[in-house]
């Protein structure tokens, strides 16, 4: 594969053969640290183990869902990862895949990682670059022959994305004590299978789900290196950043309902017809959002009963809406449901708004990201690896108000996610290895 | 039951208990040609036999789709009318299945009939009530005493809603040479089973589908009885009337083609959002069809990758849309295209739109509906039962460019229909029923 031909296809971000040097590693505004050169060849290679599995042939994007088998396969991949490094690897109760080096006993962890798993036909790097980062961030620490106080961790939070049951950060929301079991066993997939059942077929013990606060409390710091899902950094002109915080984020369903009827033999008139109701929703929320500065998507629909000759009798539309602070997240959403209910009311449309679900604005610790910012040599005055506020959740959020949490974004030129066009360099990637590498010993030794 | 309770509930529209008098029967400006009481015990114990058939508990609307265990009830119990009436029951090389009173060899038979499938959560009617009406007005003819000069059957026509398999009358159009053998071995419902593997399952050899041209000859009138899926009999105070029209009809497939991406982190102005696109175009329609006095409804939807967090790459709308007239309905899918297409240029969107199916207008033939006015003991100058063209799609349509058709419409007070909402007030449908069997005398003795 030539570089040209991995730029958008979700392959691999390391040319076959290239061996870079810490000076390419470090090219495009990246961190100029490294000491040594970085592992890019252990990189290519779990990169390319990785690259097959899961992926659909017609859309060239990624189906690995929690507890399904292309699921089982990653894991697997990630424990013969620990196994051939020689961690020690354990599942915690939720499921969490976690590998060691040093006595997790000793507290005051430092643990890195990120998750496996993908949205429906996403990219290749949301999730997997950070845990394939990690390893190779090992690797490099332990070519540079660089000695820890404390233990480190890799970790693959399991059912991120939320493809499957419909809610996000199941495995860090357990362990952090955010998700009940009761709330985790009503969880169900489009087939109706439940988490715990999931979870059973498999392999894996539903019984002990819950809050692990003994683990969680042997962690003295949790970086989390994600590909950024946004173009802060392209426009910045950095190979990679550091997280600020993450918006204030929620779900709201909209339910639409009117009157199932014949498309072909009902007058307009007599007509209650939610999907236009829904219409006009969508294109407030755009309006809105445009407004405020923030971001509102409806992006998933659900529609009884969806025949081409029915009018529908019900139009289920899911906004996604996030910004930079609560009291504009409250504006733009209040506004897009006023809108709602005025169209739904000039239509004869009944109108139902739940909140599904709510994460209030996530400001990661300043203690931790000042750390980060002096360990990459550089001082908040004069920035060049830039603090950046995200829209995106991550199980790093869900962790921070538990365990001090960082993140570190690695430049996505194009800005796009959670489609198979998702992309990063190769230079950029193994800059964020290098950065990753150089907070972990840090970290470890502070 | 009570009459009030069968208003809205897709119930039984006979009252338990009641045996309505041939006064009752021509109540509401029926006709007032029944000179024997109508059968409506036997109306009502065929509707109470089929009541249950493929309904659903929580919806209340029916979920008879072609080929399926609700389907093959309703077929079991259409077999059982045919034998328990002595008349020779057969199923021909599409699936249909044919009841026959007199030999069928004989040439210009009178048929009547129509479908017992449903669309997703359908009402009772649409359909059921052609074919219980058929047996009934058999029944009332035998009790008359009438005597025939030529062949009747009652007719149910297999996969008329096209609910499954998206197409609709598969079977008359298969019978007519309407739809191809190649054209139906490719339909495949939302599992990926092929309309011939669904017809295996279902016990039918589907290696004989095909044009059916020597058992059409046979046929000299076809009359098809429908609750209207409109208003006009209400508005004009009637409970039977004869269609004269049927609208020129089509499906359009809008694809609009954005770029998926991550709802909490894609700046506005990065987007590519096809939901923009397909909401304006939702409401474009309706604003083009409320212009011309045509109808356009988006009634069908699919969204990829259809995540809550997820910019969709790709919405899939189904137009449907029908006028009185091939030039209006040119005209309104022309505008509601070009509004189409200037809405995807404005959102950096691609649009492709697919004509999936067209059904031009159907005049019904002169000669036989103006035979149907004269049974009915009017003449056109004087219309006591009207004439209606209507928006909705029949077997009886497809049939008409083969066979001399017609098709009467009993009553429907809310015009709902396909919704479990749809319903008929007991009197009108006994006179339909009334109206059938004379429709039928006078046709089998001319």
């Amino acid at each position: 594969m030539t570089r040209s031909e991995s730029g958008r296809d979700g392959g691999s971000p390391v040319a076959e053969g290239s061996s870079p040097s810490a000076a390419q590693a470090g090219r495009g505004g990246a961190p100029q640290t490294a000491r040594q050169p970085v592992h890019g060849a252990s990189f290519h290679e779990m990169w390319r183990d990785l690259r097959p599995i899961g992926r659909h042939a017609d859309s060239g994007g990624y189906r690995r869902f929690a507890w399904t088998g292309a699921d089982a396969e990653c894991r697997a991949w990630f424990e013969e990862q620990a196994r051939d490094r020689g961690l020690d690897y354990e599942v915690d109760r939720n499921g969490n895949q976690w590998a060691w080096l040093g006595d997790p006993a000793a507290g005051d962890a430092v643990v890195t990682g990120s998750h496996l798993d993908s949205v429906p036909d996403g990219g290749a790097f949301d999730g997997p670059l950070g845990v394939v980062s990690s390893f190779a961030a090992l690797d490099e620490l332990r070519a540079r022959g660089a000695r820890f106080d404390k233990p480190l961790a890799v970790v693959n939070f399991g059912d991120e994305e939320g493809a499957r049951f419909g809610l996000a950060c199941v495995g860090s929301r357990l362990a952090a004590g955010r998700l009940t079991v009761e709330q985790a066993g009503r969880l169900t997939d489009g087939d109706g299978v439940t988490l715990p059942q999931a979870m059973e077929a498999a392999g894996y013990d539903p019984e002990g789900i819950g809050p692990d606060p003994e683990r969680l409390a042997r962690i003295g710091a949790f970086v989390e290196l994600h590909v950024e899902q946004g173009r802060a950094l392209d426009l910045s002109g950095d190979a990679v950043g550091i997280a600020s915080s993450i918006w204030p984020h929620g779900r709201w369903r909209f339910d639409f309902r009117g009157e199932a009827n014949h498309a072909g033999t009902t007058r307009l008139v007599d007509r209650r017809d939610p999907m236009l109701s829904y219409a006009e929703t969508v294109l407030a929320a755009r309006r809105e959002a445009r407004l405020a500065g923030a971001v509102a998507t409806f992006g998933k629909i659900s529609v009884e009963p969806n025949g081409v000759n029915a009018i529908p009798s019900l139009v289920r539309g899911w906004l996604d809406s996030r910004a930079e602070d609560q009291t504009t997240l409250d504006t733009v959403v209040r506004a897009i449901e006023e809108a709602a209910r005025d169209h739904a009311r000039e239509h004869g449309i009944e109108l139902d708004v739940v909140r599904e679900s709510f994460t209030p604005v996530v400001e990661f610790e300043h203690a931790l990201r000042d750390e980060l910012v002096r360990i990459l040599g550089r001082d908040t005055a004069d920035l060049k690896v830039p603090v950046l506020g995200t829209g995106a959740g991550h199980d790093a959020g869900i962790l921070s108000g538990t365990v001090p949490t960082a993140m570190l974004f690695v430049r996505n030129p194009t800005g796009v996610s959670h489609s198979p066009a998702e992309h990063a360099a190769e230079d950029d990637c193994l800059a964020g290895v290098t950065a990753l590498a150089d907070v972990l010993e840090g970290l470890a030794r502070r």
